[in-house]
């Protein structure tokens, strides 16, 4: 018998389990020994979190290389072929998605492994149904350019195709720099265009806000500047 | 005080709740007695699986009209006004992602309510966990056209895009139309691209099989006729 890769999402910030993971979710993580994770020292604390039954020191911990080559991928998917079960966690929210993993569950598909997605939070996910925006078409870019010009020639892009596919565009930034990206949607975008900034989800904090570019002009910046942000924008003819 | 609008996700089939919400999401549903549902009979069957303590005939169930009018928005949100939360539930997954009330949220934003997206499945973003394309960038179209030559014509674009950006199309069909959507795909891709198809996501049967379309041409087709079903296609150059 082949394993089974199981997809376990994790807290996207210090929340108790219950708040964040159905109890299938958790049973499941609790009953695995094998882990391959983005980050050894986050899937830590998240299966301590979980209150794990095994102490955490027994408990098989391996992390993604960066830029795994294919022989990494043969070596941490070797457990599932004699059997193992084997749990692959991000630092935060759901694996493979602004995540690594990918390469992983592809190669797992190839050895015909079953590949078990399991419910959790995924920031993105969660803003797109709070954001107010278009829910049936939308596109996630991952990270913007970081430098000017080439990061508003992207937002003007990105505004463009939009209004043309009535479509929300969803995008995230390296925390240090969230200031700097939401003034550049301010200067960069049309005054009716919708713009929503959502952070720190699933936290006490969380605040989800939902204004066009016009409005945001007038108010006080958010308070995002190292905070885990999601920006989400719509320029619709709507 | 204004009361908040809470978005609640539900089952994607028939499953115990503790296998698909975090107990937060299930316990806040459970405190609330107002909900505008897509469909009031499949609302009130997960109010029956949340075993939500009051009678089922005494709680407030509004749906949201199909094309809802100004109107329809204020009626529905006017208890918020007063003070009194409400939640939001589509038919199965997450509501306002490929289903309806993103004018109510966008509404409730502009009536400064706060809106809060509980956790909970949503079959668009386990597919995405599973199927080992491309997690860093995404897009999701909705239906696809249901007609040739406009759907064939629409894969081939898609195809393209997915591999001038290296991002994943995600799509969905209508049932029944299941098995049509996927023999236009066998003829209209590249051989070597790769195609995902994942059915029957959180239940028994849950299958997410990915392959090229080469492989697909040649094995069994998918049983996906009358299942619900998310198609995922990444045509890359890597």
């Amino acid at each position: 018998m082949i394993g089974t890769l199981y997809l376990i999402p994790t807290a996207l910030g210090e929340t108790p389990w219950s708040t964040y993971l159905p109890t299938a979710t958790r049973q499941i993580a609790c009953q695995l020994t094998r882990f391959i994770v983005e980050n050894a020292k986050t899937a830590r604390a998240e299966l301590k979190r979980l209150e794990h039954p095994v102490p955490l020191r027994e408990l098989f911990i391996e992390q993604i290389p960066e830029n795994p080559a294919p022989s990494d991928i043969e070596r941490l998917l070797a457990p599932l072929l004699i059997g193992e079960n084997v749990g692959l966690l991000s630092e935060a929210g759901c694996p493979c998605i602004a995540d690594p993993g990918t390469l992983l569950v592809r190669r797992a598909h190839e050895l015909n492994m079953t590949v078990r997605p399991l419910i959790g939070p995924s920031a993105i996910l969660l803003a797109l149904m709070a954001a107010g925006l278009e829910g049936q078409q939308f596109t996630f870019h991952g990270y913007l350019p970081a430098r000017e010009p080439e990061r508003s020639q992207k937002i003007v892009e990105l505004e463009k195709e939009s209004k043309h596919r009535n479509q929300t565009q969803l995008f995230i930034e390296a925390p240090y720099r969230n200031n700097a990206l939401f003034q550049a949607l301010l200067t960069a975008c049309q005054p009716k265009t919708r713009l929503c900034i959502a952070f720190d989800l699933t936290l006490p904090a969380e605040t989800i806000t939902l204004h066009t570019i016009n409005e945001w002009r007038r108010l006080p910046p958010p308070d995002i500047d190292r905070r885990p942000t999601v920006f989400l924008m719509l320029s619709s003819l709507i």
